[in-house]
Order: C-alpha cells, then sequence, then structure tokens
C-alpha cells in the first residue's frame, strides 16, 4: 500500500507512520518529495484493514494497490474453474441456462415450466420457496413445500434444482433439496450466511449485490472459499444506477473483467437485470457473446398471472425460441449448449 | 396506478387490461387518446404488486401513483412520532447523541470511552458486538463478550446501548443486553430479519442501505410496523454514488424529505457516511441544521490503535469540542440538547 | 399528467389546480379518493414543462406519463430509419465498423491505422481533431490540420470521415471535412451547439451523456430533429455508476431499450466504456448480439506511444482478428459486415 | 505514480516498462514481490496522462497517486482564497446569499423580486437571460433584453449581477452586463467555455458537474485558472444518484472536503439540488452549517406562473423567513451575514 502525506506533516508525523509500519513488519519504501512524502508499504495485505493509518496525524491517505482478495483471484488459479454438480459441468465449453419461474406458486405451474424448459434445452430450473419481498403485504413463498415440489420436477425431467437461500435457520432444509444454492444480490454480504454457505457440501450461486463493485462481490466470494467451499459461481444480475427504464443496469462487462481477476465461472441474469421480458433475448444474447458461463432466465407459463416478476417472464414460446438463438451462438463462439 | 399502452396496442388488448382490473375490484377511468389509450385504476395498492399487468400484450408500462407504505406514513400519523426509551424521547426536541467506538475491542477501550462521552453530553453508548467484515481475515467481534462489556458500560455510566442485531440466531441474545437494536445498511432488506425485529419489545435502529430510495427505507420500517413493533427510528448514514473520495454521500435531504414522508425521528451518521474523522464535524452540525433527531457519531481513545474504523473515529477532544457546537448549534435551532 | 394532491390538501387548493389546468386546456378526470385527491390532466404536452404546478399549494407531485420526445419516438416512425451517407446504409442489415485513433497525431499514424482498418473491414474512419482533455496540460489536438490529414485518409482509402464538433465556432470547419459529425457525451446537453447541429446537411453521430437518461438522450435527438436534422445516429458509450475499474459502465440495455423507444439507429463504443483494450473485443461481440447498429472502436499503430487514451486502443492485429470474428457472428445475427 | 504488474508479466515487460519511464525522466522504485512486481515513478505528473502506460504488454494497472490540480490545490494557497467583487468580498466571514429567479421573464417580475431580496438581506442578484432547456418545446430565455433587465435592476438595488454564459458567442455580451459569470452543471466540462473564462476579468462560478467527482471539478477550475484568472468561486448544487424524489442528490460534504483540497470559495445551490421549494430552506441552513461560503437560491414573485423551474421556488415571504433563520445561525458559526 501507498501512504500519502499531508503536504504540512512534520518529521514527528512521519516518523510515527515509519515506526508503526516497521513494527508491523512491513518493508518500507520512503520518499521524501517537494511537495509531500510518500511512503510505500510492502507486505501482509491482509493486516492493513486493521491498521486505520488514515487516523494517523500528517496522514491525508492511504491507496491500497494489491487486491484484497487471494482464493478468488486468477493468480492463485491460473486455469478457469470448472464446477462438476449431478453429472454437469459449469464453467466449461457448455453453457448452462438455468430457467423456471421467479416463485414456485403450484404443483401445476412448476411441472408444466419444468417440462418446457427440459424440452428446450435448459439443464437446471430455478424457483423461489422463500420470497420475502420488499412490501410485506404481497406474496412470500411456499416455503417448503415449494422445495418439495422442486424435488419432485427434479424427478420427473431429470433438472437439477437451484434455488435461494435466505437465511442460516432454513438453510439445512434448502440444502436438503436444492443441487446448487442461491445467494441472493441482497444478501451478498451477509457474512453470518456466507460463513454457513462454506460449511455447505454444495455449489453455490453468488449473485453480485446491486450496488457491490468487482472486488466488495469477489471477497464476497472469498468469503465462501476461505471457510472451505470452493465451488462458488457468480451471477451478474445488474446494478443499481440512475437509470431507471430497466429495473437494474446489466453490466455486462462484468463477464470479462471477473473472469480476467479471477478463476470462478460467472453467468448472467437478463431478467432481474432489464426487468422486462421485451429485453430478455437480447441481452441472453449479449451476455453468451461476452463470454458468460451460463444463463439464468424466468419463464413461466402466464406471465400476467405470475404471483411475483411477471413483468420480466418470458412465455414458454419465446423461451423455446431463444434457447435456438442461443445455440447457434454458441457454435461461432467455440461454446455448445448441451 | 396508472397503465400506459403502447400506441400500437389493440382493442382486444386494451380490454383485456381492463377486463382484469375489473375483475381485481379496481375502479377505472379510462382515456384514449389519439396517440396511445390511458387506464387509470383506483383501488387497493397492495394488490397492485401481485398484478404483473406489465407481462400483458400490449402494456407499455405501470405508473404506480401512490406510496406503498401506510403505517410509516405521515399521513397515517400526522405528528412526528416520540420514542420513549429508558427515560429518553427520541423524536422531540431534544437531540439525543449516540456515541462510541465502531467495535467493542476491550474493557478499558469501552469505558473510557463511554465516560468521555457521557460527559460531553451524549446520552447513548453505541458499540458492535458483532462485526462481521468485508474481509474474512479481519477482526470479527467479541461478541457476546463485547455484550457483557456494553451492559458494565451502561451500569457504569447510565448511557442506554445502541447495538447492530446481524442474525436472527443472536437476536435473542442480543435483545438481552440492548435498549435499542440496530439494523445496520446491509442487513436493511433483510426480511427476515425485520420480521423477527417486529416481535422484539425494543426501539429499532434503521440504517438506510446504500442505495436504497427512500422508499424502499419507508417499506422497510413498514415490515417491522406491519409486524406490531411501530418504535423505528430512521437512520441516514450515506448512500454509495459515483464518488468516492468519501466513503459514502451523506444524503442530507433524507432528513427533511423523510419527515415530510413519515412521521418517524430520522437521525444521522456522520462518521460512516464521509468516512474521515476530519470532515464529522461540519457534517455533524450540518445534519442538525438540516433537522436531525439525533446522530450517531464513531469515538475512539486512540484511533489509530482501533481495530474497525479508526479513520473516521473522533478523538475524545474532537468529541467534546463538536458536542460544545452542537449545543450552541441547537438553540438557535429551536431544539436541544440534553 | 397526474396531478398527486396531499393528503392535507383543501378544496381551495384542489380548485385552483382544476382552474389552472382548464384554463390551459387540459382535459380532466377528479379521483377524489379518502386518502386523496388525484388528477389527471390530458392535453398538449409540451406546454406541462412550463406549468410549475408542483409550486402550487397543496400538490404533493405531478408524475408525467407521455414521453416528452415526439420526433425521435417509435410511434412516430414506426419503421427503424436508415441513414444514407456516402453510399452506406446506417441502420440497415449491414453492421457498419468505425474505427481508428482517439486523436489525429500525425500524417503516418492516421495513414497506417486508416489502411489497416480499411482493410480489416471497417467502413469509416473516426479520429480527433479537436482535444480538449481533462487537463489543460495535455496534449489538445492538431486542430485544421488534424481535419486535413483525415480528409487525406478519405482520398486514400475511401473510408468516410467521423470526427467530433466541439463548439459552434469551429463547427463550419469541422462539417467542411467530415462525413458525420460526432457530438462527444459532455456536449449531449450543450443546447446551443445542438441548435447548430440542425442546420447542418450532415448527419450527427450523438454520444450519450455519461449521466444521461435514456429520455435526455433522447430529447437531445429531439432538438436535433426540431431543427430540421433527421439523420441522427445514437452512440451509447457508457454510463458513470460506482464502478469504476472500467472507466464507464457500458449499459448494453440501451441497444434494445432505444430500438423499443425510437426509430433511429444505435452504435456501441466499447473502447470509451471499458477504457482498456482488453475488454473491448467481448463487448464488442456483446454488442453485436444485443442489436446494434455499428460499433466505434479505438485503434492505433502503436497503443502505448499513442497521446491519447492508449490503453483503450487496440494495435492493428488485435482488430484484425475481432473484426474476423465479428463477421462471423453477423452471420448467425441475420446481420452482414461490410 | 505505481504501476502495478501483471503476476505473469515476464522480465523483458518489467525492462520495458522501466525504460521507457527512465527515458520520460522519472525517478524508479522497484519493488520485485513475490506475487508481482510493483513499480513507483516519481516526476512530473503532468506528463502522465500522455503516458499510456496501461497499453504496455504485462501492465495490470496504473494508480495515480498525487493530485493532478496544482493551483487550485491547498498546498498551493495555504490561505482561503477572498474574492472581491463590488465592494463584497467572497470566502472571508461573510457569507453572501445569491438570489433571483431562475429565468429573467419580465422587468415587472425582475424588479419586485431583486428589491425584495435585498431587502431580506441578499448581495447579489441571480436570473438567467439564455435557458436553452431540456425539452426544444419550452421558453428559451429573453437573452440581452433579459440581461439588460439584469442590468437595470442593479441600478435600482446596487446588487450585483450573476448570471450564466452558456457559449463562447455570447459570452462577450453578457461579460458586459454581468458582475460574476457563471458556468453551469452541462459546461463543466466545456473545455472550449473554460478557456475563454480564463481571459476575462470577472470572477467565475462554476457550478459542479451533476455527475463530476471532486477532482474533476476541480480539475475544471485549474483550466481557468491556468489560463490567468483566479477568481473561481465553486459551487455545489447537488449529483445524479439512483434517489430521483429530489431532482438532485446535494452531497453537502463536498463543502468541508473541497475546502480541504482547495484554497477556492464554496457556495451552495439549495434549489436546483432538491429541485422542491419545500426542502430548501433546510438544505440552506445545512449548507451554511457545513461551512459553505455562500447561498444562491431561487425566488419567484409568484411561483406556480414561473416559466421556469417554479416547483423549485420560494415565494418572497418564504425566503424572508429563511434569510432570518440564516441570520442567527450564522451568528453561532463563527460567520455572519451582510
Amino acid at each position: 500500500m501507498i501512504i500519502v502525506m499531508d503536504h504540512l506533516a512534520n518529521d514527528e508525523q512521519i516518523n510515527a507512520v515509519l515506526a508503526r509500519l516497521e513494527k508491523a513488519g512491513f518493508l518500507i519504501h520512503l520518499s521524501a518529495g517537494v511537495e509531500r512524502t510518500i511512503i510505500g508499504a510492502i507486505g501482509d495485505k491482509t493486516h492493513l484493514k486493521d491498521m486505520s493509518l488514515e487516523a494517523m496525524p500528517g496522514v491525508e491517505k492511504v491507496v491500497p494497490i494489491l487486491q484484497p482478495y487471494k482464493l478468488a483471484s486468477r493468480a492463485f488459479h491460473e486455469e478457469g474453474t470448472i464446477i462438476r454438480v449431478g453429472g454437469l459441468e459449469i464453467g466449461g465449453d457448455t453453457v448452462h441456462v438455468i430457467a423456471g419461474p421467479c416463485a414456485v406458486e403450484s404443483r401445476d405451474q412448476l411441472l408444466v415450466t419444468a417440462k418446457t424448459v427440459k424440452q428446450a434445452g435448459a439443464t437446471l430450473l430455478r424457483g423461489g420457496a422463500f420470497k420475502p419481498r420488499t412490501s410485506p403485504y404481497a406474496f412470500q413463498g411456499l416455503e417448503e413445500e415449494g422445495l418439495k415440489l422442486l424435488a419432485e420436477a427434479r424427478e420427473a425431467t431429470g433438472l437439477l434444482i437451484v434455488t435461494e437461500v435466505m437465511d442460516v435457520r432454513t438453510l439445512p432444509m434448502v440444502a436438503e433439496y436444492a443441487d446448487i444454492l442461491q445467494i441472493g444480490a441482497r444478501n451478498m454480504q451477509n457474512f453470518f450466511l456466507l460463513r454457513e454457505m462454506a460449511k455447505v457440501d454444495k455449489p453455490v450461486l453468488l449473485k453480485r449485490g446491486s450496488s457491490a463493485t468487482f472486488e466488495e462481490w469477489l471477497m464476497a466470494a472469498e468469503y465462501i472459499m476461505a471457510g472451505g467451499n470452493y465451488n462458488v459461481i457468480l451471477c451478474e444480475r445488474g446494478i443499481r444506477s440512475f437509470e431507471n427504464y430497466t429495473r437494474n443496469t446489466l453490466d455486462l462487462s462484468a463477464v470479462p473483467v471477473v473472469k480476467h481477476l479471477s478463476h470462478l465461472p460467472v453467468i448472467v441474469d437478463p431478467s432481474h437485470a432489464t426487468g422486462r421480458w421485451r429485453f430478455v433475448p437480447a441481452m441472453s444474447k449479449a451476455a453468451l457473446a461476452a463470454g458468460a458461463d451460463g444463463l439464468i432466465i424466468e419463464v413461466h407459463p402466464n406471465p400476467p398471472e405470475a404471483l411475483c416478476d411477471g413483468p420480466q417472464s418470458l412465455t414458454p414460446d419465446n423461451f423455446c425460441s431463444l434457447m435456438s438463438n442461443l445455440k447457434q451462438l454458441a457454435a461461432v463462439l467455440g461454446r455448445k449448449l448441451p
């Protein structure tokens, strides 16, 4: 890290910083310029956060230089990580599509959707059983009954199940039914929950928080990995910007950037990102072209009757037509759909 | 709400929307303009979220008109709410200052700080016992030992205790020791946790999420109130913007705006907002002038040695000097400090 | 538009608003609900901005319903607009790539680049002659000499010239040399300049301002169109968000959204959006897959020696390889490169 | 600056960077760590922007350490700058209030407003003569007639005139009538205009762009100062965030931060920031308490009839009452109103 001293900092203040860094075992480069003194400190970056150097008199600012994550970094694992689950490989040549309704609403709704998306080429089924919503007055999910329906749909179709874990108490129950555990955008920095995910023997689909930087997102992955679970799949789902015609602003540069910084697979959720079914096909294709390892897409047999997120759900017809486009596209991109 | 039809929407599509709204019990105003048809629907707004009208063919967009929160709204309770806790009134003429360290680090650190801030005029003591951090490698808090030290500091000084609840499992333990339970910015939309807060018989200090709109923040308060706990204190602590010289962007307009929209007390956290002790006094005074009902300020006996957030902590001296300024300021604003 | 009255608004205040609207010729729908009164006003939306209804006592807020732009809207011109310039059609089946250096630096630099990008399949050449920069101490462009070099490069290669107009004084000079006039992101709401663009008989490439909404961007196009110049090409080049690993956040949803709202062609600038050459190929492919009508890409014969924006410039080799990928991709998307 | 090499960078790549820096005259600190090589380069920072080091193979990123502005920095001029104009001192103990309508609409409107605000304690009159608006269909200003009315109001009241310059062509005309020339938020990075402002012998009121960082804002001031005009007053007027209940998000931390980084006076515009008259008094008081050297407030004799920005204009009564509050407040802050 670099410590930039104030232009008025005196020798005593500079020496106090140097003494503190030396005591902490850092190797030091001192550069006493005409305008101001700058101190380079080299050492174990995991201690920096606890040093509060900016609170010392005469310190103008501290500039970190290295990434704070280790296990999640590309430097730690040069090859892209492939996550194996139920016979599928996520992060390899094959692009996987996770499809299904926002919320599990009924046996009928779920099974019809599952069969449709399976036939169209999806390999995983999504569906929320716990759905606490922005409004306390809205539909809140079928809970364990929803999980059972997901398991039934897996039986019927062979699709693997991806569903969200909302809190530590229900984690064991969800883990019993799901193949991949999703951490939603709002829980990306729920560190208590992340610690528990580290102990589960299932892959985690970690959504980017709606105002999380790439670094914060990778630090959340680091939390899970540091605890022992290396099977983390990252999911870009749009960030909050000033533009609100779309529900969020899909940051597709996340795909090449995070694949450059990290070895973990990256998938994209165009449904939550745009919030409008009309724009989902274009953004699905764009995500694939940007290099995404997969997509998670909301599909509902009758979107206007959906209890949750109908406006962003594709009809089965629109989904099938999109899948057929994605197959052609994957071919020229050196990828394939199953 | 207003449903704006696409300019190419045909009669069949318009009639389908009308039929759906009528069936749901809405009163309808139809305005068939030259350019496009617009439908006004009046009725119970709590059902709207579940209607997915934007998924119907021919619908361009749905514009909500009324606020989705009820109990938190100023219309529900014309007078400003005063929250009574341990002999204090929050939301009345008296401005309360909550002060203390980011994290409880040791008996000594906490008691010294508590005595200092008490003497300077603070009425409540802050201090985190559970501190899961952005990095899994940083100090994570003293947990129950920290809570015990907080209780001891209350004994010694008479200050009430404000401390953060991080998850549902530790809530009962925290509630045993604290006078006011804080929900941090990252948990503002942790709906499982909010539901539990509704059942606790203690006031809740609800921080604004770093990318939460005023409406989302008030909806989070609504969650707690809808479950039966009406003692919610709102806390503005800065939002995420493109500017990162400051840790967050303190949105002081939150004070008059939220007090216009809601009857709940609003306090301000200038420490997390700016992230730098140097700017805390100016923003504390500004918050008071904007009409805040209180402040929550980080104070540490020796900021450079703080295990957490030292750069934004005031020294005891700086805090005392600020309190003396705030007292004078309150007088000309028609408020007072205790 | 909808006027939402305060819940405490009295009859006198409501009547004053009604009287004002009636006098201005609006058709009115009054909805006096239990909680509050809501007024719908139908009429010429171009007058609304001048009415300041929110300044009237008892008015809580005014919610506009219709788009404020007319000529730029899809409703005005159902078919997508094709802009014809120098034998090229922009907005049709063919995707055009504009390539070249950020700034014209020398005859050699420009001609080498022009020949390379021409051979690789570009049809237009970019290059800045006026380059006022964030710092007053940086290279500011070759001015008219740069324009002459651009014209020479057109002679030599047949590429059309796209270059930026920075102010009204130099507009006639730039218009003499260029085939398409670019309005940069910082000038998107320079209304004096937009008015002049309306009078020029050349197509305008209008970049989105870095914090402009879709609506503001289309209103800027409306300015040019309202003055008589209908040949506007829109260019998404990234917006400012909290994420600063990339120079801007490329908002690719702009492509399908703006093509839904408007009939104008939309192209994408992945170079300014990402700010790093490494991510330009992925985002170029993504833009094409999202439906862009063209791309504008920075290419420099020796990026580390570039006087401007070297970090985001492709080498000739990387550009050729990208163009070959784009050709294959266009084929499966139902588009083609020239 | 610090050059961080990729973890895979080889010796040849590192040596190429070193050679380039040495040739450019930089002093170098090399730190070849286990994980990656880091290069510190010390020298003339004005050259860095032109070096495009990030385009060199093996370079991961370049981290600038020093501020890019010099003349605008506090280090250049330790004491706060006081700007003297027409007998007033801006930046000293006295807080000045600039008040008046958004746009000059008529002789009557302007003179009535001028007399009112003068009597209430304002020392400067604002009013726009050139008003190109977001919509080409809205009122665009009285132009030179407006400037003449402003001069007449100055005659009648003794108030100094602050009005906006929109482009280089009308600058001489505006400079003839105005005492202080305003650069609006949209022109903050109109470098052609900034260069001209450098040559005018009048103080410049430089508004912060709605998505400009503190550094970019100070670089815009540097443009004007580098050309010879040191009389720059900075004006915070709100930034664009995701929150759109208010027109902009007033970033009051700009006041202490910019006064820490720079010696220039800083004033605040609560009218454009909030966009709603109701919140202007609270934010005016907050700005004063944060340390602002002045305020610019919109006042209109009859806001609902204003041709521009009525919703954010105070009535004369509300303005007088605010001024009386500000006077009391200034006293306890160690400032005074005239």
